[in-house]
């Protein structure tokens, strides 16, 4: 339904399904135009860039986050929004509508789509049948390719640069979505890696052959303070409890690392503690006010993200 | 709460709770509004035509497609929107308040409401209650005039005229709200009918009186094979199962029917296939690219005639 | 993330979270400019004051009432508004995450935040955290600013003046929150007092002292008939049977006392009825029609009220 000459930038009229659509001439792009949409949120907070287009945000599950962001990255560039954020299920679900009719009815709205489904493979799946483009908020153990590059982002903004970095993972590295994609788009650039994790909850032996083959100075610790000291960015995740079968083995690993001031006070200067969120533990409420604490950042930085992607998609970028 | 002159068009400062409230000349005045919506959105996307109106959408039961279809219509007009399509009825309506209470309230903050509530005869009860305009957006097994308005725009877009048609009804004709509506409206044009139905799901018999008191052709039959050949309409419903307080009978009757590729290889070239969606197996997901498949538009018209019916009661039409 | 040079006015980037922060002089600006808010919807219906600003709407419980009425208020200002009505303790919360990172999160996307939580004093301490606005929507059984606020203005818009008013407060004085703040305000004024309640829900004793401290002439009854001569205003609240432990204590008194047109026939013909709604009884609808009944007024100017404080707090007043 898109009526504005779209702008060909690579993106235009794509879904946005997996970290994999984008190599560094991509990222480049995004991200020069996500400082754009910053800068527009900071002086003016809003534009009409997206007038008279409108996104259907469908949530199969409920995540707050993800999808206030999507909307409010929507408005802040004068766009529509029909919500669809709670209780789909309830709705033409329960008839027993299949989820592609879902989205071939929503479609006939709305100009692009967001949805995120709890079953993987699920949005890219559905992203063929449909006739707008169609942006990936998660699909279960799958993939959240925005996330990564709002963690991406993130990192080059408060550091400068993405070449030359010294990046720990820390946390559960074996189920973690948002590690394993980051880590896919990190591989486009000249770091090393250092992933810290309790034995049962390494990295996967597949991703691990990969970073070798690639040649990524790559190591692997179950203590924080072996790498605190020259990291550039400590990316700390969140022990998924509902990952887990054997409750035993969560409540072992659970408390196994906390980030606080003691161990910030090992740390470089300038460098930035990440966290996708919700946290539970992982880091202490009082290294909140250290100006290394980029996590609150990050969550911005995701509105700017999306408002990038959105007016991408839309050929308006 | 109205404050542009508003223009008198026979629906201006009306309620919309029935198929009733349409002859020729109304239908004729909204279609022709719809066609102009159509074109807008197509060209420009949205317009500024209801600015300053506010819709309070209230759903007591969730309908994505009704409720996103009527979000879309006035965001697209540059009206605001109080969606209220979730979770109501665990809210004032939990502390014991009436539904007329609830909507004199919204009325309060709003130009215009969309009311779906599962009791018959609800919304038009509490319409009389409200100072702005009430648009019925379902009430049980009672009326759901805008999707009847729809059908029957579709056909006419689809088909050039609403004069000299064959139409066939194919499904449960007894409990199908949607039948029921269409066929009314129908009722004001020079049709023939064909009823495609199992024997425990045959029209109603004052209906059915009422088609032949009108003089108008109308045959019954139980299979689709009988019709298929010279119809220009087949509309297509779902068996509904919360229909039935016999699951044996539901058994017998669910899976009667299917469109599928080789049914429509007997059907004319031009025709069309419709359906009120959702569809849970009565048309197969291989007609979808068949041309002649129209219930997808279907839906896009949902949201034309939608805005063409806000900007009416407004009087900004 | 306010962009605009912010006018001072006392409430400039200021939380809203209790009635107690409300002087005469701050009423009184308020109160301006409620009455041009009112006065621009009724007669354009919607500006662009706050047109670049995004309130993020959060209940963990809902209201529609409130929660429709502030999206209304930010809507009618051309702002965008994050809605996150519905649902919010089946996402981020039931990851464990605490309401203080929730909020910060939102804070990254919007200008001001409307928060309701179920638990007292949660409102005011997450404040702390946030580095944009937050107007307290109702934390439990403590504050709930914008309901007293909307409730004088009322008074003062009915009656034209909130001095040598006789206000009469009817029904639970013992744990009706809005009671409580409503006379909390009044005590800046010159007002007298008719509390009407049966025995075991009178006033707090605290309250109690606080207004004979004050000067304030106040008597206590049981019956409505004692008072209705010559009041001002009735203020009529509801029996809240959650609020009871002992369920046949709540049946004694529940229907204690029924506004009616007999009841009203001894009222004064200047005086109007108020409530905070929702009713289940304790107003008969048969009222409605009297020209003094002012609660569905009452609950209009409540979007106006919020909106002058949407546009205070954000300097654009």
């Amino acid at each position: 339904m898109s009526r504005k000459p779209g702008f060909q930038n690579g993106f235009f009229k794509k879904d946005i399904l997996s970290v994999d659509q984008f190599d560094r001439d991509g990222l480049a792009y995004i991200f020069t135009r996500t400082d754009e949409m910053s800068e527009m949120v900071e002086t003016v907070g809003a534009c009409d860039l997206l007038h008279g287009y409108t996104l259907a945000c469908v949530f199969y599950e409920p995540s707050t986050r993800t999808s206030a962001s999507f909307i409010a990255a929507m408005e802040r560039l004068g766009g529509n929004v029909i919500p669809i954020t709670q209780g789909i299920q309830y709705s033409s679900v329960s008839k027993g509508e299949s989820l592609v009719d879902t989205i071939i009815t929503l479609e006939q709205y709305s100009d692009v789509i967001v949805l995120r489904h709890p079953e993987i493979g699920s949005v890219a799946k559905t992203a063929k049948y449909s006739g707008v483009p169609v942006i990936n908020a998660g699909d279960g153990a799958g993939e959240h390719p925005t996330q990564a590059l709002l963690d991406l982002y993130t990192i080059r903004k408060e550091l400068g640069s993405l070449n030359g970095l010294r990046v720990a993972m820390v946390g559960d590295l074996r189920n973690g979505r948002t590690v394993h994609s980051l880590t896919k788009l990190l591989m486009n650039y000249d770091i090393s890696l250092r992933l810290v994790s309790p034995d049962v909850l390494r990295l996967p032996l597949g991703m691990m052959n990969e970073l070798i083959d690639k040649g990524i100075d790559v190591r692997e610790t179950d203590r924080v303070e072996d790498v605190i000291k020259d990291v550039d960015v400590l990316y700390v995740t969140r022990i998924q409890k509902e990952r887990f079968t054997d409750m035993a083995q969560y409540e072992e690993v659970k408390n196994y690392f906390e980030i606080t001031p003691e161990v910030m006070a090992n740390a470089k200067d300038k460098m930035v503690v990440m966290h996708p969120l919700p946290r539970v533990g992982e880091i202490h409420y009082t290294v909140d006010k250290d100006p290394r604490a980029a996590y609150f950042r990050q969550v911005k930085n995701g509105m700017y993200v999306r408002m990038a992607l959105l007016a991408a998609v839309l050929g308006q970028a």
